[in-house]
Order: C-alpha cells, then structure tokens, then sequence
C-alpha cells in the first residue's frame, strides 16, 4: 500500500484512506439497519434537498461561472447546470427509489437437504461502493439512493467542474442519514478535487468492495488500469438492428428510426444497421428517407450505397472502422448482409456485446438470435433504447453493465447486492 | 499486449496467445450446442478415461517417479498419485455432471411490461475459463466436465510435477468432445510445464473472460496480482463455531468437534471456537477433553486456559496471530466471550467471510447472527463442513468463492454462467 502510493501527496492519501476506514466500519450497520430506517434516510434526503433549493443553486452557479471561465464546451456546460426543476427531479427520484421493494435480507432457494437441514440463499449488501463520476451532479442523489437503499455504504467522487454542486448535494444526503439514525460515514464524497485523490481511492482495496465508474471511455479506462478493486463497468454500447429478410416492413422502420434518432448521444442508440438483401431494395430507400429527413448521415456497404443513390438519397461509403465506432451522434452505419448467419456473424465481430435487436416474423430465426448473440440485452421487435433500468422495470439504475461477471445490463438494486447461503440445521454432522 | 509480455520468450507467448485465440474462436459452438451434445460429450469422457486406464497410469508413474526423485514431501506426492478407482471415480463425477440439469438457456422472470413487450434474463455460459491448479490430477476431469456442461471452453493449466498425468487426462478430454461433434479448441491444456506460461495466459484478456486459481494461498496471490483477466478466487478459511450460552451442550460439543476434527485439511474446518462465558464452565472440558484425546492441539485465551487447566486438559496461551491463522491441521483456538456482540465483534474483525457457524436455541440470536454475520455460507445449528457443493446440493463445485461479486460460496454450474437479458417485443417504440 504505502509502497504503491508514494507518489501521491500523503495527505490525500492519509484522508481518502481515513474515509475509506470510516466507511468500511460504519457499513455493518447500515447493512443490518432497517429496510423503513433506509427509506426514511432516502424520505429526508428528499426533503432536505428541497429545502435547501437556495444555496444548491448558489454551489452550482459557482461551477457554472468556473466552466465559463475556462471555457468549457457549452454542452458540457448544460450537463454541468442543476435548476430548481432538476432539484425537484433528484427528490422525487429519491422517493421512487425508496417506494421500491427492499431487496436486502430476501431469501430464496430455502430447500431441505436429505439430512433435514435446510439450505437457502440471502440477498446482502455489497458493503462498501466507491462511485467515480463525471459532469451530471444529479448522479450524486441517483447513486446515493441506490446505494442506501441496497444497505451499501458509499464514497462519492465527482468531477473537478461540479465541486461546489456535488459538496452541497452530498452535504444535504449526509445529513439526512445522520437525521435517520444512520452513521454519517455511510454517504461520504471526497473533499478535494485533487486529481491524485482518485488513484488513492482505487487503491483501498482492504475497505472498499466496488468501485462503478459512471462517464466517458477515459475515465473507465482509467479505473480499469488502475483499480485494486473489482470494477462494474460500462463501455462502448455499439448496438446493431439486424432487419431480416421476413421483419414487418413498417415495423422495420419505426424500429429502426427510434433505435437510432428518438435520442443520439446514449449508449443503447442503434449505431450499425444490417439488412437482409432480400428485403434491401424495398426498406433500404424508404427507411434512408425517413433517416436523412430527420438530419441523419447515413454511412453504407456498396450495396446500400447502390440502393440509396437509386433512390437520391445522399450517403457516404462507410469505412472499415465504422463497424466498429460508437457514434454518439446521428449517423448511421448499413450494411447489407446476404444471410441470417452473416447477421450473425457481423454482430459476433463487432458488437461491444451491449444491444443488439433483431427485427422478423420468423419464430426460429427470432429464437435463435435470442439465443445465439451475447450481449447484455438482446431484443426481438424493440427498440434498442429500451435497455434501460427504468425501462425493464428495476425501478432505477447505476448505469448499464458490459461485464459478464456479477450483472449485465442495468445495475438496479440487486445488482448492487450479492447472496450468501444460509444453513439451518438441528445438529447436523458431516460424515 | 507486446510490450507486457516481453519478458516472456515469444514463443511461449504465442503458444499460449493462440490457444486463448481458438478458445474464444470455438466458444460460441460449444455456448449454442444442445445439452444433449454435451451430455454425450460428458459421457464419451468418462468411457475414453476407463478405456485408457493403462496409459493414464503410465503417465502418472511417470510424474510420480520425478517427483521422488526430486524429494517431494510424501503428502505431496500422495496427492499427486492416481490409481484405478481414482480414474473410475473421475469418470462417476462425469458422468453425475452429466446427470444435471442443463443451466444454459433457462429463462426466468420474463415479465410484461406495460407496454407490452416481456422483458426477462436467459441463462448462458460465460465463455472462455482458464483454470489454474495444483497438484491433483483429479481436478483436470472435474473442471473440465464443470466447463463444458455450462457452455464454456476450458483452458487448463494444471501443476508442473504433475505435468504427464494431467495431459494424458486432458488429450482424453479433448477426443472426446471431439467424438461429440463440438470443436476440439473447447479443451485446451497448456502443453509446456514452462512457468512463463502461467504469466502469459494471465494477459489473455482479450479471449479469456475468467480465471478460477485453485490450490496453494501462494497460487491465488500470484494469479491475483498478475492477472489481467477477472479473477473467481477462493482465499482463506478462518472458520468460526460459537457457542452460545443457549446452546444444546451435546449438540454444541458433537458440532465443535465434527467441524474441528472431521477433516482438519480443508477450508471449512472450524479453525476458531468462541464459546459464551455463561456455558464456557460446562462446555470447555467436555469439549476440550473430546478434542484433546482425538490428538487436537488447544490454544486459549486465558479464560479457557482457567477452564481447561482446572479440568486437567493440557492447552497453551492463544497468540494474538492465532485469531488470523487457518491451522488446516489438528489446532483449536478457542475464547470465551461475554456476550452475544462480542462473539459478533470477533467475528466480524476475524473472520475470512468463508463459513461461520452458530450454536443455539435462542431463536433472535440464530436470525441476528444469519442477518449479521457477512460470509460466503452462515449456518445456525450444523456442521462447517457443510459448506461445499455437494452438501448443499448442486451436484459438484470448483471450488468455493470468497469474493462478493457475482459468486459466493460453492462454485456450482450457476456461477459459471450469468444472465443477460431478453427482451420480446410487437414493435414497441421508446417515446
């Protein structure tokens, strides 16, 4: 430990580390607190939040004039701005999460063994959560109120831009968990926006058990690089709709346009179309109609190419690296495959294994893509946006994982918590 | 990727690179293959392991010999031995494997959303493991039918002193997934005893998504520190038995002594006694005499030495050390404590979260210490042998995790898989 962190200022280190130990004691009893005490502590974070509209707004104002100064983008700026709509949005927020079913003490499985004893599973909490996170200082009340409902104590560390805002958001929610009867320790954020603090953080594999990086690639890279602790992790969604050759011709093209354009710049945004070159010349042109009146750049093999230009329909040859890009943005990458299985095998090569959609009336083909492509959602007949913790029914959301281990797709509550087995016996001896 | 391995010969690197590379290439085969395929793939293993009898043991003559020769401990050696019942009983467990049922494909929880669309989880195989393990060859036949039940390709790395005999198992292995009709890449075994090996499939993070060590503390610190591939690992088993001043006396004494002295090798030994101070008066002799004629060392803190030096029964002073200490041998540190919390407290600062075991009758104590106490397996009233796979019913295990994330406990065919979602949708729109 001190050998690996001699290159940072012992003080961060010293205090992050402090932090660390203070949450990793005060835990245990959050974890055995009450599913109503968390509600509560979740009820007065709402309250309080609300009730100190003012200087929320005068913390975030301090950061905006900061982000202006140095010349922030300005939609960096916008992501950066929290009104009195958006403090009303983190309270009630904190009130869905708490209107939720307590997950914490279920037990499943309970099943008697041939010795009488029974043997079953409990669902705990994960202990000790460590959130690193970018630009929204709404993520502040979201991850808090999953973390505290789950029964997991939680360090917070925003971006340097939203200091003041996260300081007086996470001062608000550490009250409220005082106020509840909770050890204060259990919702803490880093005091300083020292850049060093973070690298110290990762280090703390003795008293913290996860660490969820919420933002852009860099800063997941840079958790995954240097983490001592296990990591939940988003990257790239590079989501394809495979329109096969039997798909609804209609339903194709909303499905197609809502995955892509209902909004751009998310993970669960259709990036790369596949179409089946039997239904090519009847979807492609009306399909790349609606798309290019919309304002989307549309990026195609030469065959789409073919059918697009025959159509008039402006389009540019997409390049190999396009297949593998998360845009973000509205363009679009088609290609036109001759087979199922080349669908199939396109999305194997290339998809980052987030979303990927299959549109057909073909109960098998439908069967087999659900089957057959791995990745954390994958659709039949539905937009790619909808994989969504809200949107699946979790209720909320951490964010979206592309991990195999432990939770894929939407961290909700019970991808915050684990299962230990449970044994009840009368005496049972091994022999 | 290059410039991490440098310090490893190119050769090495490639070799094993290009196995990871054909493991990752053959996965999805095996991941979309019938369990009837492999079922019979099971099972044609468990026939070429008998028919191979003379051969198997030939090559295990071979590492027994060098391992004499370089003056290996006799249990060592005695571990690395198989004869035929230990080829037969390979074959059983594969074909008991075989006799589970399939965990790929399983759908749960597929529920209607409001707008129609059923969201649910499907089970499927993780993808690509690499098992690392020591000594017994035995381990090659149980991790490999584990693997390919649950839909993985398997790269196994077994023990150089045992290097003959695993490869003799494994090219068995190997031929019979291959009789089966799935790619001969999904049992791979590393084919040089070459410790760089170990190093460079620990960087195959690209084509490997999991790596479970198995053997010696030394082996799971080295695959820890080096790997860069998710880790399911299996740390210590400091197990607790506390005896609560509720207790049955004679159940508390039979269950002490099973969990001491039942097995004293293995990780769910108890390997420390905490025994409330209103029964220690009572239950330390009897319990003491027990263990002491069975040849079981006891160490105490001064209390139990009061307890045990009145009644005759020889003990020394418990060192603070010992409290941390997993004996895996005939060794007993016992203290008493005051109260109910204490016996928590203890456990809480001490234990390695493996198995942790309460005596009583009291009802409120049984469900505060299943509710409290924070490890893999948490048991009123039985055995701390219990905790294992199959004495909790899952038909065979590799190995019991420590971790928290995604497993805890027994490693059964379920945590060896995960869930991703599925979503089957009429052309729902995300508005």
């Amino acid at each position: 430990m001190t050998e690996a962190t001699a290159h940072f200022p012992n003080s961060v280190v010293a205090s992050v580390e402090s932090m660390a130990q203070q949450a990793r004691q005060a835990a245990p009893l959050l974890a055995r607190s009450s599913g109503a005490v968390r509600n509560r502590a979740l009820g007065i974070m709402a309250d309080r939040l609300l009730a100190q509209q003012q200087p929320l707004l005068e913390a975030n104002h301090r950061d905006l004039e900061a982000a202006q100064q140095a010349g922030l983008a300005p939609a960096l700026i916008d992501r950066l701005r929290v009104d009195a709509a958006g403090i009303a949005a983190m309270a009630t927020g904190l009130r869905q999460i708490a209107a939720l079913p307590d997950p914490i003490g279920e037990v499943s499985e309970l099943r008697v063994r041939p010795n009488g004893m029974s043997v079953g599973r409990m669902r705990v909490p994960l202990g000790v959560m460590a959130i690193i996170y970018e630009s929204r200082p709404n993520v502040t009340a979201d991850a808090v109120g999953l973390c505290i409902k789950s029964g997991n104590a939680i360090i917070l560390r925003g971006g340097s831009e939203a200091h003041h805002s996260n300081q007086a958001i996470a001062a608000c929610l550490t009250a409220a968990v005082a106020d509840a009867g909770l050890p204060a320790a259990v919702v803490q954020c880093l005091a300083t926006p020292d850049r060093a603090a973070v690298g110290a953080l990762l280090r703390c594999d003795r008293w913290i058990d996860v660490v969820i990086p919420r933002g852009g690639k860099g800063l997941i890279q840079r958790v995954i690089e240097e983490s001592h602790i296990p990591v939940i992790k988003h990257l790239d969604g590079i989501c394809h709709t495979y329109i096969d050759r039997y798909a609804d011709l209609a339903m194709a093209i909303e499905l197609t346009f809502n995955g892509k354009m209902q909004r751009t710049a998310v993970c669960n945004a259709t990036e790369i179309l596949l179409v089946h070159e039997a239904i090519a010349a009847d979807f492609l042109p009306q399909v790349g109609d609606r798309l290019h009146q919309a304002g989307c750049e549309l990026r195609g093999c030469p065959r789409t190419l073919q059918h697009l230009t025959a159509a008039a329909i402006p389009a540019v040859a997409a390049t190999d690296r396009d297949w593998d890009t998360e845009f973000l943005a509205p363009i679009l990458a088609i290609r036109v495959v001759d087979r199922f299985d080349e669908a199939l095998l396109h999305i194997a090569a290339h998809s980052s294994q987030h979303t990927d959609v299959i549109v057909t009336r073909d109960h098998d083909r439908a069967m087999r893509f659900l089957r057959e492509v791995d990745s954390s959602a994958v659709m039949v007949n539905a937009s790619s946006r909808f994989n969504d913790g809200f949107q699946f029914g979790l209720g909320a959301e951490m964010g979206i994982s592309t991990d195999k281990l432990h939770v894929r797709g939407p961290v909700g509550l019970e991808g915050l918590t684990c299962q230990k087995y449970i044994v009840l016996g009368s005496g049972q001896l091994r022999t």
